[in-house]
């Protein structure tokens, strides 16, 4: 894409000025399109330092009204990066529906130079560029209008900008070491963004603008911004097709083909309740210095013994170390962007445990029975959420899910239990009563969640729950059992082995 | 109050058992209360190292149902703070109604430690004290239900403890050289403690809990939560009356007395922009190098040209060291926080430019005379607004507020004006006409908010807009002559000068 970089010849000034002007025109007015028809764009920058990014983004946004964009500099914070997976940041940056949001550099600065720099492993740079291709699958799947800028300029241009730079004390800081580095490597740099840019040159395309003329440049990106928003806004949002990715997966068992009569005897769950609490609070320890991160998800069926079951891993954790989320209707910031956003945004810290009590899945239980997406929608999202957790293995992360499992009878004598006794009433709402009705819906949701999702690096855990004390201990019997070997498996994966 | 301290005798085992039992079953019952009377809770426990503040949480929420409450970990990243004001983490921690937010160490750590290790002069450690107590007599009056416990342990306990926990390879990472220091230097932290809850026991008092003895310590700060709990409760959401502390500010007009006649020619329109402008863009690269925060904040009336001239002062600016954040009405999750909450979290960090278009202030102007909050809110508002402010130019900050303003018949042209042009329309909605109907309420609110907050060092400029070229030079001079002024006065704030 670099190599083969045929340079701009010189324009006429006038003559770009007016097209310039009449591109603003039409920037102006698109907002408000975007706004009624609820699309939301990101906008991109990568490029050389001194490049211009700066003086182009300032040229972009002077017409627009503030209400409609954002910008963010992605220079990462090295805090940041060490404690949370390679697309937080950006996953977290993404606009609102009817929003544009504006990204001065991204997740392609943040692999090359990384790479350049050996702070990643060769193989962590592949599993990047393949993290990278998916995410921006994902976003434009869901509907999201991306466009990707390299500005490009040649080795002498940049020297000469540097060189400018550096001449004032008031610019003089904008010239960072790792600027002077990428100029002194140019030609790595060059053949690395060309490899990189290669390859995620797929569900969403790269453009390179030639920065030598800053005017140009303006035109350039502008016409690219312009004429895609004026496209989208014609097709409409985009839904993407549903796809098929071969995970390696583990065979489940039907629901209805699950024995729900294991329990436990009271002493016996006295004694293992204490015993497994006790490993599991060495282990929160052991984890916290070996900085693993750990992502505990619940679903289950209402009135199945989440909330107690949850207690009971969160009792021996350190409060410092854990976090519950309880996953509710979103919210309209959160409705207002790709789905995944708001479970992306909560994510652990290294070493530190979420409990999500509910979780992503809600696209393909809930979302898919009440319509509130697409079918297209809630089909993707069996592969979306496999490369998601897969994300979030690769970075470390020790990923478990359970689905805490009753039957008909038991829920509905709960149910009673609930509405009989004055203290446990808010718990029961007309909403599960209806819930219950579609049962058999859900089962059939359930079950086909639970054969598509359940991967060999996340793999989901059916827990036997009529017994709810049962149930407690084999939560927490697969909990210390995989944090035990992730806590084995930790110098191989800091090594960098796949 | 540690001074004094008189150590709790050993109680009985199975007493104090008991007595747990039973506060725990209270307090299981209480978040659905909570919840009912949306009201929000916060605990600070604060304390030695090695105190058991953890275990304690621990046993705190060991019954709680996690959708109720958070904890969070108040230790600061070193990053953080020395880019936001000193409040900035406690107050973007504060719960939401209905919830009980639990803070691992807060303030009094954040300004204690910091003092003892000459991080921070004396005089800003007194107006931590000072901003402390605003800060809680804030929360409280905004119907916060505030806790604050300090867990207290004799130095030679403390010694016993930090040496168990270095003896073990899985938990030796959690004693800190700052913990050993503390230790060292207890004497010391003993008698600063003891000052900083003598000098911040006001609005809400301190509590100290012997934490020789965990059992009897869980016991004692169970009963504190649970006690204070049913007292709200009983009593129903605190409303805190109006006060008035003298500030020093600016005298100014009242509305009906500024001549908007002042114009501008187009060709010194031009001359002009474009040397403020870049004049500007030079002191952006100024305060980015000498870390000074910036906060621009735009009131005014419908149609008087806010857009047009946050836009030209925001064009000279990079656009990654400034953000424009509308604000529009409060989504959920900011309406069931303190007014000033959404204000707070996204404040710019140290040599970063935040533009407010509108502000705090909608407190004492659409909320005050639309009743989205009650009388007293909005009367306690200008002092709590004028403290805020001087929170923020204590930390460095500059602070310019703006009241852009036309006179009604300019109002009506410009409504006119847009409702038939059709690329307009979308800029007027219903709800501008029926504001204007109100001009006459909005004059007196404006007129009692400009004279109540416009302090020295946070001042109000009315802006004669009627012709929006004039007013777009008058801000620009205004920001250009206090951003120079700040970058002259650098050092002396930095050498930590009143």
């Amino acid at each position: 894409m670099l190599k083969d970089f045929e340079p701009r010849e010189t324009e006429d000034k006038e003559q770009l000025k007016a097209e310039i002007k009449q591109l603003k025109e039409r920037l102006i007015a698109q907002p408000q399109q975007l706004r009624d028809k609820k699309l939301p764009v990101l906008v991109l920058l990568e490029g050389w330092a001194a490049a211009g990014k700066g003086s182009l983004l300032k040229e972009l946004i002077s017409e627009l009204d503030p209400r409609f964009y954002n910008v963010q500099s992605m220079l990462v914070e090295p805090e940041s990066e060490a404690r949370y997976p390679f697309l937080y940041p950006y996953a977290a940056a993404i606009p609102e529906n009817g929003k544009i949001m504006f990204l001065d550099s991204g997740w392609m600065e943040g692999a090359v130079t990384k790479f350049l720099r050996h702070e990643i492993t060769k193989s962590e740079y592949r599993r990047r560029i393949r993290m990278v291709n998916e995410f921006e699958r994902q976003l434009r799947d869901g509907g999201y209008i991306l466009l990707k800028i390299f500005m490009h300029i040649p080795k002498e241009e940049q020297y000469k900008r540097l060189a400018a730079l550096t001449d004032h004390r008031d610019t003089e800081w904008r010239v960072t070491d790792a600027d002077l580095w990428q100029h002194r490597e140019y030609n790595r740099f060059l053949e690395a963004y060309d490899e990189f840019m290669d390859r995620t040159d797929n569900a969403v395309p790269w453009h390179v603008v030639d920065g030598t003329h800053r005017k140009t440049a303006v035109r350039d990106a502008m016409r690219l911004l312009v004429t895609q928003i004026d496209e989208a806004l014609d097709v409409g949002r985009y839904v993407g097709d549903p796809f098929e990715e071969t995970f390696p997966l583990r065979k489940m068992p039907k629901l209805s083909e699950v024995d729900l009569s294991p329990t436990i005897a009271d002493e016996d769950y006295k004694k293992e309740l204490k015993r497994l609490q006790k490993r599991l609070s060495e282990l929160h320890n052991e984890i916290y210095r070996k900085k693993i991160p750990v992502i505990l998800c619940y679903e289950g069926w209402d009135a199945a013994g989440k909330g107690g079951n949850i207690r009971r891993v969160a009792y021996p954790l350190d409060p410092r170390g854990f976090d519950v989320q309880p996953i509710a209707s979103p919210e309209p910031h959160e409705l207002n962007r790709q789905y995944l956003w708001r479970f992306w945004t909560h994510l652990p810290r290294t070493g530190h445990i979420t409990i999500f009590d509910r979780t992503w899945y809600g696209r393909v239980m809930v979302e898919r029975l009440e319509g509130f997406c697409s079918e297209k929608d809630w089909q993707r999202a069996y592969n979306e959420i496999n490369e998601f957790e897969r994300q979030l293995t690769d970075w470390g992360a020790v990923v478990i899910k359970f689905w805490i499992h009753i039957d008909q009878d038991t829920q509905l004598a709960r149910f009673t239990d609930r509405q009989n006794t004055p203290e446990k009433q808010w718990k029961i709402t007309d909403e599960d009563w209806r819930n219950r009705e579609k049962w058999p819906q859900y089962e059939v949701a359930v079950d086909e969640m639970l054969e598509k999702t359940s991967t060999k690096n996340a793999p989901w855990y059916i827990i036997e729950s009529n017994d709810k004390k049962y149930a407690r201990i084999r939560t927490l019997e697969i909990i210390v059992k995989a944090l035990e070997k992730a806590c084995a498996n930790r110098f191989a994966q800091l090594a960098g082995e796949d």
